[in-house]
């Protein structure tokens, strides 16, 4: 690395593959498979997944992004009259250019806390729309939906998803979690969520490969069986069944041999946290301390301006007239001496 | 391959990519680029591209599979009111599991004739449209959707092309052509339609790259810039957009350097012809006589299940109390030897 | 009725309403009631309608059009990958603007004879579907639909609707019937099928009103409550929920006092049989003998255009070269003297 | 009205219809028109309300209802990709069950005060929306919503209309005004915006019957003629066209029949002042001042329950631990006898 090369904490998906994927692409290359995730190496990703998950009888799907898992998810739960519940900074209340209207549902927003919404928060919405005279003019919550860690990197605790996931029984509202940044969840030392947690308190989460190691992919889990029937079909329907399927088999074999998932982000949010310092010694605090691979900061907008000379970065959002909170992510593949060289550059 | 190995035919996406690809994707696996095809690949691609079909002002734009690609380019061209033309066994109308209808459009099937419709059914059923003193009760023909080659591999000629595209202009249709398996398209020696004819020819058009050479990908063409606005919210809006955009464009930068992609399906027509041969020999008639990189076999119910001992095929359908019409492709990862042993099999 | 007057006999819905219907009206219009529905007048007319199918738990819905009703029923029976099951001649196939494509589903037409399919086609569709090997690539067939009478006024007997049904429960399929001239057909002598076995044979039909005697109205009887849970919310996310219910439950209320509903069409049919002998006796054939309140002629093309200088009909569709099929439609408004002047410019 | 009779202030649609409108009816029974709005009644209703706006050129739709015509009316305005801006109370937001999603868009809501937005929000709004470095990640703004009068009550002036239409304009979004209680507004001493202003101001609006003196109907007007092309068509698509279109036309050539739909709000809004009047003498404040139609009462919870054995009315949400806030509503049908009574159960 330069000592004057510009660096880029943009985003955590700008590099390709954990190099283990790229080596097993190679090696099969030639075989021929079955495709629609009927191949053998989908068979075993999807065992390994259930295995992680202590979860022998989930259904695992793969997808190739995000946004396209939430609208197929969310679109197989929900029946025509239903919308899904879900923080007004989640990534389908904002970010998905109406993925969950284009299938007709309409996003209920709850105001969010750093990104987290609360089970009162639920239970209260649920109240409210029992008791609303009017319930049967407007849309029944059939979904509720979060994202772990969070869109502000914050994770919901044990607890919390517990006391969510116990609401969401209470009303009958099943509760899915989108996992696009799971890895680096499960990297973290503040977080007491399992995937067998997860497994055990949702009715459907997501593993988030693309921007955890893997060139793209995420994999649904399904706890309990046949809990959405037809999934298949609902997947061709949305454009979201990939025809050589073992691409994305592969992968998730991959990560999910010798525990690579649940490795492959902790350098990540070791240098997240170390990020974060960089920017204390300097004085710029963080929006709220770090807990995963991003790092949220308040900072001046002469100094971000400067900054910006040298750093590629994220603009979250103004703060007040003189200071904008900036998002900087670190990645599985981000190394120590890109950091090393931040500490210079924000020091200077 | 050893003389007594099980053989597989069923289809043109079981082996993985072209060695090239790979390679460039091991190449660059550690740059950092930015995400949703903003990315230099992407772009160097798109360039090559726009050579390839001599319209320099063309927009690119990069999906990962088929029946997304028609769902998004369908979602685009269409009025909430309208409906899309296409041959009953279009992929659209058969096996897309109602994705055109899932965005709202109904699919307004014409029958074929192996595949192909004519610019004469296309002219009366505008011309009977019109006339319908209903028609402002009935779903308004908005798109004509074609496949080059057509899911019988038959080809259109530019001639028949060419009328098609009159008729559309003539009418106010746009054209758009499915290329799923174009690369045998422009391999086959029976073939006179160019990308650069396409593009003159056609409204959009996209270029299959995952039966192509490809790990997965298409390249939508729209020849006229600003034709389809805001395209890529659109391609977001359907959960079409891909992340890490790189991997879709480093793949169409190899299958479009030094004309990769015009030679990639040469040995998969030429083995069709083989095959086909090869069945003719054992007097096992073709239902059509191939054009592209598939056979369709007009073959007897016993022998048919004898075939299927020894190699895996598609059943297309019932020919008649007796007789299967069942489907060999070949693709570009097909061997030689693989078509030598089929002739030891079917000769036996 | 002057001897020269032009005569209209282009459709059903020309006037507007039985004489009762205005009375009851102008009778309770200063009456407050509750909105949508939850009025007394409109659970009158249901228990009456329950009554008339024998059927005394039957959830009956009132909503303004055919095409309307279509669309919410539909809806409610299918789920998101599913599509239904109809005629190719049937209104929800041709005539409804892609209503139910923008539901998101597709309609799988089936060939039609005289407007009638029947069980064997729905059996070889189902059994097709089940075997063929792409079936989850496919539009799942998730509702059967009929018009009872047709759009070419012909009518199931009780025992192929009774066939219908077989199948459809074999398959698990739901079977619905869009009766928008269901008066016609229950006036027919021709007809042995009774609301009674329609609430028997069906999980849902309607029982028209905008052309049997209505001002506007159709009541969506679903015989097994709760089959269709949360149908009213699903009636407002369509805009079909009525605000002031009443209208509508006045009118079925009419309707369903002393037989009228029953006896509304017979004048209809008796003066469609002798539109079909005046015409007959002038050597022009029907297409198909009228079974209710319609007629289908095959005319001569410039007989035809010598009489709609002084007749208003309906075109139906070309016959050959030099005949084209017309349509005559009486209504429970048709009077005697209507048909009288008709021989008089028939003959002449 | 006798002295102990229970009084119903719930709503603005509990009565039938002005006496002209049924005679009308009547009168024209058994007269045959032609369907879908092409009759003569309706092509009158047009050519007055056009001279009403003073828009000669003006197209007029008439539909049955509000949260339908909401829904073909913005479907119509919308491209697939983008979505409408309205108050978060407003209809749409809120009590339409989800059809403006189930047609696929998504509705963006701005805080209301009283049930407005203004000029400002909606240039703020578009600002950050443009400035966003994510905009095409997200649902584009392509039409803003206002009612006039609001769920409130309240009124736009002219200049906050003219407002709001210069920043519409500035930004290209069109402006379309539900008008459910327009005569409301059209007969209130604080109104300032005259049918002409709207006709001026607006892409459309519409002008409500069911609410104001009709059986049912609602009337939109396209100022500029085309700006909605095949309208008809999406009205038949979204089963809101209706059969005997005369029945809408009847209503509204009566309606606009010597200015009747500008005279027949005055009672209800003065009689609704004197509502707030009866509440205020009691020492129970308005929320807001009455402005229209509708009154809006701080009331101490167990006055409220109270009262409730009297009179009924509509809860409108928690005010506070001991109040709550409720909604009267005077109509165009609504006698001084009843408010003369309400004002003796009040005080008692």
């Amino acid at each position: 690395m330069k000592t004057d090369e510009k660096l880029n904490f943009a985003c955590d998906y700008m590099e390709g593959a954990h190099p283990a994927i790229l080596e097993k692409m190679q090696e099969t290359n030639w075989l021929k498979t079955a495709g629609y995730g009927l191949d053998e190496f989908s068979e075993s990703a999807r065992e390994k997944i259930r295995k992680a998950c202590n979860c022998p009888d989930a259904e695992v799907y793969f997808m190739t992004g995000g946004t396209q898992t939430n609208a197929v998810v969310i679109d197989a739960f929900l029946q025509s009259y239903q919308g899904v519940i879900a923080s007004d900074t989640g990534h389908i209340s904002v970010h998905e250019a109406g993925a969950i209207e284009f299938g007709g549902h309409k996003v209920l927003p709850i105001p969010h806390h750093f990104g987290k919404i609360s089970a009162a928060q639920i239970q209260t919405y649920m109240e409210d729309f029992i008791k609303d005279a009017n319930h049967d003019h407007m849309v029944m919550p059939g979904l509720v939906y979060l994202s772990q860690p969070t869109e502000y990197g914050t994770l919901y605790s044990l607890e919390e998803m517990t006391q969510i996931s116990t609401v969401c029984s209470k009303y009958h509202i099943p509760l899915y979690v989108d996992g696009a940044r799971l890895a680096y969840a499960l990297a973290s030392s503040r977080n007491d969520v399992t995937l067998e947690d997860m497994a055990r308190l949702c009715d459907a989460f997501y593993i988030g490969g693309t921007k955890c190691g893997a060139l793209f992919g995420e994999a649904v889990v399904i706890p309990k069986p046949n809990r959405l029937p037809h999934f298949f079909t609902i997947m061709k329907q949305h454009g979201a069944l990939f025809a050589k399927g073992r691409m994305l088999g592969i992968q998730f074999d991959v990560l999910f041999t010798d525990n690579l998932y649940q490795r492959i982000g902790i350098p990540a949010v070791e240098l997240a946290a170390k990020i974060q310092t960089v920017f204390q010694e300097a004085s710029i605090k963080p929006m709220i301390e770090t807990e995963t691979n991003q790092v949220f900061l308040i900072i001046e907008n002469s100094k971000m301006e400067e900054l910006s000379k040298k750093v590629e970065f994220g603009f979250w959002e103004k703060y007040d007239q003189n200071h904008t909170i900036i998002r900087l992510a670190a990645s599985w593949a981000t190394k120590e001496e890109e950091v090393a060289l931040l500490r210079k550059y924000v020091s200077e």
